[in-house]
């Protein structure tokens, strides 16, 4: 598809990588200013944290819009605080040059200050994600990707780590797989609710191999972050093999969904299709609420990195149940 | 209890300091030679990482109890290398002055190049965990304690990170909390063995209030990082209200537990006694195998930050199941 021929994509990408240092920096300040007390914190209660972080969010929020807005008042904006907040949950990410971001991913991690929580820009053209830029100032890393240039850390360190030569899949996955997933927020105690599916996906995933009627995946292990937008960043850095969730909104994935792509890596739905062993495996949209991300991988001598990755998705689809999330118009 | 003459707990506290930077320099060497290609890469398979892994989580122990044995050979010295690969689990820590060291912790992270992990260099006296040094090198983050002198982020920034004031524990607890827990080695898919004990608990801190027959905890958020060391450091910080797991031992956890202590926090046993409502509320032995931890928690109105603390403790018993794990000797 071609660009929209007022895009200049080289442009888009140094401002966004300009925007997410300055956000980033609000963020950081925030959480420091809470530390030394010049925050709010007459309120003892960590509860009214919560209160603090919304404006911390808010704020950021209308920071970036307003510098898109100057910069390429042409473009459209998507943003978690303004649009995730409103009644309507239509997606609305059609051909036009489209900014989709979320000020603070990994909010409950912000409310606590454990440092996973990042500012996430993402750039949509004709419906990609084409530039991608996560800031995650306490841990003092940034992940930025924008189409044909590749997934890069802190600007310096191409994406993913390990790539003298890039590392196949493993041959017996998801055995010797990290295993990346959230609880989310769906925690309603229903018979075969998300929760339950979830959990029953998790325990097939962790199990020993021949446990679960066979459906233990036995992985290398299970991580939770708290944050998806993070769980995509470091799938492209090749340290989690495997990102599967559902729930989540396109301003929480679309800069992750960049990094994966341009690093090498996949991302497609969570939702295990009726054909599990020959179903096409198509790329995720970013308004999808399900998806299943696998690291970039390396050709071998049995394989190709790409015959790799589609052999793992099987895999993990063979272990998954169906999550239910749906939204208006998709 | 009195310290035992010989030993100078500043002295040693600056040399766990250095050798923690030193240890700490080894690891961030180790994963950056492998991105760089001059590491044993010719094996493309990520299941070879193993090997070399292994290699440098031996090599950093090697380091570390040469640099001890030389400069305080009176001490006792219990590696997670040298030790915890032997046949005997003999809970060996006594009166005497004794390092416990995990050289590596979170050795899949570091295998997979997920910045969780870090050197762990604990120093008991009494049996107590009295120095703890943590440093994570790809995350640039050096926890640090000693008796009496608080609980350190980076030498500079004292823990817990919000202190002006400290939070209480949340009124509702555990909703509000942030819970990290792993999954852990245990995978044995058996009728009510670990795994299926640890899940249940996990599910019932998740659920929503009124769930799971009244043990729904509605938690804030899930975590799992993959490094007991890291959980406990992050506890100490703030960031984790609850901690629970069991299965790790004691050079996973020494150095934590003074963090976690120093920092205002508790750790007690994850199994819940019979009477759960008045039972008293010990420390945990670093040998326990079986631990609890809740974040340092201030005092407000209606109970002290102790009080709030075991009154967590209490609700976190409610909801989880006894663990099966044993150590001769203990």
């Amino acid at each position: 598809m071609p660009d929209s021929p007022e895009v200049d994509l080289d442009e888009v990408y140094n401002f966004a990588l300009e925007l997410g240092q300055a956000a980033g920096k609000i963020l950081d300040d925030g959480w420091k200013s809470r530390c030394n007390g010049d925050g709010d914190n007459k309120t003892v209660e960590k509860d009214s944290a919560v209160d603090i972080v919304t404006q911390t969010d808010e704020d950021v929020e209308a920071f970036i819009k307003e510098k898109i807005t100057n910069r390429f008042p042409s473009h459209k904006f998507i943003g978690e605080e303004t649009y995730g907040k409103g009644s309507s949950k239509e997606y609305l990410i059609d051909d036009d040059p489209t900014w989709c971001i979320d000020p603070l991913d990994g909010t409950v991690n912000y409310t606590h200050i454990f440092p996973m929580f990042c500012v996430s820009i993402g750039f949509i053209l004709h419906g990609d994600p084409v530039i991608g830029v996560i800031n995650a100032p306490f841990l003092h890393q940034t992940f930025s990707a924008c189409r044909g240039k590749g997934a890069w850390l802190n600007g310096t360190q191409r994406l993913p780590l390990l790539r003298n030569p890039i590392p196949p899949m493993p041959v017996n996955a998801p055995q010797s797989c990290v295993f990346a997933c959230e609880w989310g927020k769906d925690r309603r105690d229903r018979p075969d609710g998300n929760l339950y599916r979830k959990v029953e996906s998790f325990v097939n995933m962790a199990a020993e191999v021949g446990g679960r009627e066979g459906k233990g995946g036995m992985v290398h292990g299970v991580r939770c972050l708290g944050s998806a937008t993070l769980d995509l960043a470091y799938c492209a850095m090749g340290a989690f093999d495997i990102w599967w969730e559902g729930g989540c909104w396109e301003w929480d994935v679309a800069a992750g969904m960049c990094l994966v792509r341009e690093a090498g890596g996949l991302v497609t739905t969570a939702n295990p299709p009726s054909n599990v062993s020959d179903a096409v495996i198509e790329d995720a949209r970013p308004g999808s609420r399900l998806y299943l991300a696998i690291r970039p991988a390396g050709d071998c001598a049995r394989e190709s990195g790409r015959e790799g990755q589609e052999r793992t998705v099987r895999e993990v689809w063979r272990r998954v149940r169906q999550l239910d999330y749906s939204r208006p118009g998709a």
